[in-house]
């Protein structure tokens, strides 16, 4: 039985619970920064960025969906961007990740958002899956770019 | 001489002129369902998602950057997405493009962003020069999907 919901106050310290697992199932445990008090006061700030769903089986949070505001130029619009879906390595298979997509889905329409978008690696055939048969495009080959640190501090001066 | 400064209230028109001719440039000029009113009431909202950095060259708007606020889950805080980086075919090589980029990086610093991140696609060699040369880290073979229309629809009801 899975449950998918909007994250409730109260619940940061289970949601960084699941944080820091998918953190450690893919291998970068060490870089989790977020605190349960950081995430609660970005998911519960006034006009958030920021949204969560929890996915439930048998009353165990599993995974969890945070999408974000986004914005389109050509459209001059908002849309929605769902910047991590993830799931529990013991959970997979049982369609939590299905749910938790079409969760998002049900709230981008209730928010009168004309799409969604989100990023996925090109290796990971079980999401593509997942996402051809819900019937989303795919554009290949595009590269995610990130500059921080001390070559942000370069840039910036 | 290349000018960069945040656009202000009443350039919506400009802007719109701007997005027009970069749309067509990318050979999707009827996608464009922006509006002035529209695009300047986002960026001109309270407390508002989507910024946009202009380049002017000679006095002339070549080219502009949008960016919004985004959430980076493992961090737990809000990071800088750059959603849009263009300059005016006419306008390019001379340095617009790394104007705008470096604009973005002293707003990032300003508004105590940790982090900027954004997409390319694969094939945009000229873009990958300007963005390997100021430090940015490239990750490979990522895939950008994108939902909307009735496969939204479906899988929201």
């Amino acid at each position: 039985m899975i449950d998918v919901r909007p994250i409730r106050k109260g619940e940061g310290a289970a949601l960084l619970k699941l944080v820091r697992e998918l953190a450690h199932s893919h291998g970068v445990g060490d870089h989790v920064e977020a605190t349960a008090e950081g995430l609660e006061s970005a998911l519960f700030a006034e006009n958030p960025v920021v949204g969560c769903l929890l996915a439930l089986v048998d009353g165990e949070v599993c995974g969890c969906a945070f999408w974000h505001r986004s914005f389109a130029t050509f459209r001059g619009r908002e849309v929605m961007y769902l910047e991590d879906l993830s799931v529990l390595p013991a959970y997979r298979r049982k369609g939590a990740a299905r749910a938790l997509l079409a969760g998002v889905a049900k709230l981008a329409r209730e928010m009168n958002y004309p799409s969604i978008y989100w990023l996925m690696m090109g290796w990971n055939t079980a999401a593509r899956k997942l996402y051809e048969s819900v019937g989303a495009e795919i554009e290949e080959n595009t590269c995610y770019c990130r500059i921080h640190g001390e070559a942000l501090e370069r840039l910036a001066s």
